[in-house]
């Protein structure tokens, strides 16, 4: 218990270090904060849903993954093409991610307690990542896209076939959002307690 | 204590039905007997990853999904073609999953010490999806595609693409298979009692 206390004061200088910094997407702030405001929570990494094109050697080899560009809204077609052109070697990859927040919590209880309202609010793949010295929830969703679009500095897709990706991809975007602000509702009325 | 006996029994029972009727995966057979065998554990479902060509109409709205084709094995470019000559109205998806057990336990240590196994055999996305009545663990791994290929019965894909996305799918499978083999062998030497 004084333990999660010491871990959660270490972790809220962090997390107010990389808000002056510009590093925690806005869109999720509130409800962050919410969060931490709880006795028995704290957030740890978070990320409110983005779009990423990424160039990877081999699929799950994410050490040697390349961001080529990265956005946290919706996108337009005409937005990627600058961004593909930086792409040289390996599979060119177009990712939709829905938002995924990490919650440590003191008791297997509040990490229940966590898992079922996120789940309510939409967060259907929210889980308990870990419950040895430390419990840690995972609150995040189902949609998501994981597209190989090309290969080698080479895209496969036409423009109809990208205008397609795009539409889904901002269609998880737009999800997210709406999610993040059924949560964020939730913890306003302070009724979790 | 003995409800997780009375369900491990039901469960039993509804798995050699399901064994005797084929709806279980073969390559994964040898690992959930393993797992079954331990007192702590029991599966309830289980996919040993596959390979889908999926009609949605909306993202997400996976009630109204349609199956075209589905395969637990590495597939090449030509037998999607009848299948996707199947769609006719909403988004095509080639999907490619990994395996996913579910593993019920009878107490947070085992539900714990299962997630790192899983964890130390390449399933690195497990977690316990929940912890109040019954306690249930997710072992599951983070390779995926999720690829919407075409809108209405037209592909969009040419060869060249079809080709990259079937490589990447096959790989999945290829991964997949490794894992559970890595995961039958560790539950093999029996050494988490």
């Amino acid at each position: 218990m004084e333990e999660f206390e010491r871990a959660k004061r270490e972790a809220i200088k962090k997390f107010l270090k990389a808000c002056d910094e510009n590093k925690v997407d806005r869109e999720i702030l509130p409800l962050l904060n919410k969060i931490n405001e709880r006795k028995e929570y704290y957030t740890s990494s978070s990320c409110a849903g983005r779009i990423l094109l990424l160039e990877i050697p081999h699929i799950g080899d994410k050490k040697n993954a390349k961001f080529l560009g990265k956005w946290h809204r919706k996108i337009e077609v005409r937005e990627l093409e600058p961004f593909i052109s930086k792409a040289k070697k390996g599979v060119i990859w177009l990712l939709a991610q829905s938002p995924i927040i990490h919650i440590a919590t003191n008791s297997y209880e509040s990490a229940d307690r966590m898992v079922k309202i996120a789940n309510s609010c939409g967060f259907k793949n929210s889980s308990i990542k870990s419950i040895g010295k430390k419990i840690v929830v995972e609150v995040c969703s189902t949609e998501r896209l994981d597209v190989p679009i090309g290969k080698d500095g080479f895209i496969f897709c036409n423009q109809n076939h990208l205008k397609l990706l795009v539409e889904i991809s901002n269609e998880v975007i737009e999800k997210s959002k709406r999610k993040i602000e059924r949560f964020t509702n939730f913890m306003m009325k302070d009724n979790i307690g």
